[in-house]
């Protein structure tokens, strides 16, 4: 009863952290993931591990902007006028003749513009004729020099650097690295990340419900959340409420090839709080054990030779909280990417009051909307740790800072957008 | 040269669409993806092609909201009070003992609050004695009835419809999901899209730059645009410039088991625009073959037996930007979602003068971003139909409205945030 008393007290006195030294003490022991060569039609979605730079210029010829004719603007300062039709020129023919005095070439969208033309005049400004069984166009209007050509070098030169290793490769990298011949890229592989809970009233999802014990739901949610931060899940079997067997099964996670361990559940004051107890006595260095910070205070983390194991809080909001605010930037992290954890933060006017009482700063899941330019962010359903149905519609984090009287509706606050917002 | 004239003649001179009716022409010929039923482990990202209901109440039993001692209110009423604990009830336990007066049960956030209880008091507030061998606990505080108890139904009554047929299943989703036991979910399939590009400036991406061709891009940013939007791309090979080849093997790709076929480049108005001519002369039904935009303005789309088929400009940005206001809302509907395809756009304020003359609404590239509660919207580099470059750089398109004079900075413009923006 003595070391029991012993262990709930050094349980229930932990020194809560700072978030932001929470995550900065995170951050410190990040290590990247490895890095792997893959095939460009299967690198969306993954991070740089590379610089990438302009092989050659882009364009790398004087480049048509329109279908048309390239031509001498001298050739334009009587009009109409009359040029004769020197060559056609489809996209990706290279110019045999120069364009002199009196005459163009038909030339259409990103074709090569033949030396001699300083301009292209767009084919809808244009009227075809013919002389003498020549081709010919006629001309009604003048055009600036340089109208629709893109210079050599315009859109960037040669050795520029266009990527940056971390970068997460969407559609314009996509376009980029294909443009630049890039067939394959260097890129962080996937974290693999074990998800693991521990509680002895969670039921399989295919169990029905009986007496007070709930479905293992936060294994999954977590699964998602890492997946929206470009890792791969990994489901590890429930941990037994049993010490010695869930001792040994989280150093044989520890152990195994994966990134990191998250487990979820068990981190409270509560006498069954297996993971607290693991954190109170494992080889590992344990980072913090409290977060000033509202839901999920008790959120623990720590480091176990080189690889970052994380106790979120069992209760769904507390734990799906916990994942956005410390998982996501060690994620990304891992995968290159170099800005800070809240680059994403901004501010947005409460919509509504807010009235509960606050010690600690409080993330609460909210809705972020926008009317006539303003940015509003409102509560989304209920606010306990506990509520898990209304998740699912929230898009944001609105940080309520601590308040002996509330915050009132109009006031700005700090949002922080959802890794996996599809809003 | 009369026929080849007259087939210009058609090209020239096509009837330009609103947009608005471009995609409500493709939403009106939509038809939705066969479903699927997949292990939820599996079902992040898909979308639910059925309706959710809760089976039971959540939670289905009266939910202790934190770790202390469940009580009696009516014992509170002189401070301080020693109850006796006569039960301990770790989350998953089904109490065996009524609350009665001077008792109290030692509970755990989560656990089944035990009958004749009214509150949970949290442990903090409380402080552990002993009587004669029996476990006690001090209370030095009142709480209200109903404190820390989640009461049966709380957070959703039985038969609640909880998510509905087209939700995109995120993290909140599978929480829910697995919450009410579903192991398998019913979604709709990845609708499969076949990626083709046309022009024989096109060089693979393997192979060296040479004189005005450049290497294939379009076809990889579509891909990523595809997949941002749930679906599965299918890189076909390069259609050849030579008409009958070109036909026969665009008929192939309509015949097989896409759900979609993109074809980008060759639909202007230039002679070698052999996407532009396929829809001259298809057995199809043309939907449109020019949209009141820009860029982008010779999009075309049609249905073939029920499957439909974009002609996106060749040129990077015109490309980009049609699949995201066309493909992507036709892409999303397959999958069962219900909103309509600009749910998403929004006020914001034009942060800088835009001073290009427009005869069609504009849709430039920009980048989003927020400052005090408002949100600005600047242009994102160069704003040229050919520019690549910067593609990677936007996170959302701005909408310019026609103008004769340029838009002044401070007005509000409309923002379409991209499907697959990392801001």
């Amino acid at each position: 009863m003595n070391i029991h008393k012993e262990k709930n007290d050094r349980k229930l006195h932990r020194k809560a952290v700072t978030l932001g030294d929470a995550q900065q003490a995170l951050l410190d022991r990040v290590h990247q993931a490895g890095t792997v060569k893959i095939a460009l039609a299967d690198a969306a979605g993954y991070r740089l591990a590379e610089d990438i730079r302009a092989r050659e210029a882009i364009p790398h010829f004087r480049r048509s902007g329109m279908d048309g004719y390239a031509i001498r603007t001298a050739d334009l300062q009587q009009l109409p006028v009359m040029l004769e039709v020197i060559e056609q020129l489809p996209c990706g023919t290279v110019p045999t003749k120069v364009i002199t005095p009196g005459t163009a070439a038909r030339i259409m969208t990103g074709g090569m513009v033949p030396d001699g033309a300083d301009a292209v005049i767009m084919l809808e400004m244009t009227e075809e004729a013919e002389q003498a069984g020549q081709p010919y166009v006629q001309l009604r209007k003048a055009v600036p020099v340089g109208a629709n050509i893109s210079p050599i070098g315009e859109e960037a030169r040669a050795q520029e650097l266009l990527l940056e290793a971390g970068e997460s490769i969407g559609p314009g990298q996509m376009a980029l690295l294909s443009a630049l011949g890039c067939a394959e890229v260097l890129v962080y592989r996937k974290p693999l990340v074990a998800i693991v809970s521990t509680g002895s009233e969670l039921l399989s999802i295919n169990d029905p419900l009986e007496g007070a014990k709930i479905r293992n739901s936060n294994i999954y949610m977590l699964a998602a959340q890492v997946r929206a931060c470009g890792a791969e899940p990994l489901f590890v079997e429930h941990i037994p409420d049993d010490y010695p067997n869930a001792e040994s099964m989280l150093y044989k996670l520890l152990k195994s090839d994966v990134d990191m361990v998250i487990a979820t559940g068990g981190v409270s004051v509560g006498d069954y709080d297996i993971i607290a107890d693991f954190f109170l006595q494992w080889e590992g260095e344990t980072l913090f054990n409290k977060i000033a910070m509202r839901p999920g205070s008790p959120t623990s983390a720590g480091v176990w030779n080189n690889k970052l194991f994380f106790g979120l809080s069992g209760n769904p909001a507390a734990c799906f909280i916990g994942c956005e605010l410390l998982v996501r930037p060690v994620l990304l992290a891992i995968q290159g990417e170099r800005k800070a954890a809240d680059v994403q933060a901004h501010d947005a006017f409460l919509a509504a009051d807010y009235n509960k009482v606050n010690a600690y700063p409080r993330y609460v899941r909210g809705i972020r909307y926008f009317h006539n330019g303003l940015v509003y962010v409102k509560q989304e359903g209920m606010d306990m740790s506990s509520a898990m149905v209304t998740l699912k519609d929230a898009n944001c984090l609105m940080v309520i800072p601590p308040t002996k009287t509330g915050i009132k509706a109009g006031t700005l606050v700090t949002v922080i957008p959802l890794a996996a917002s599809t809003l």
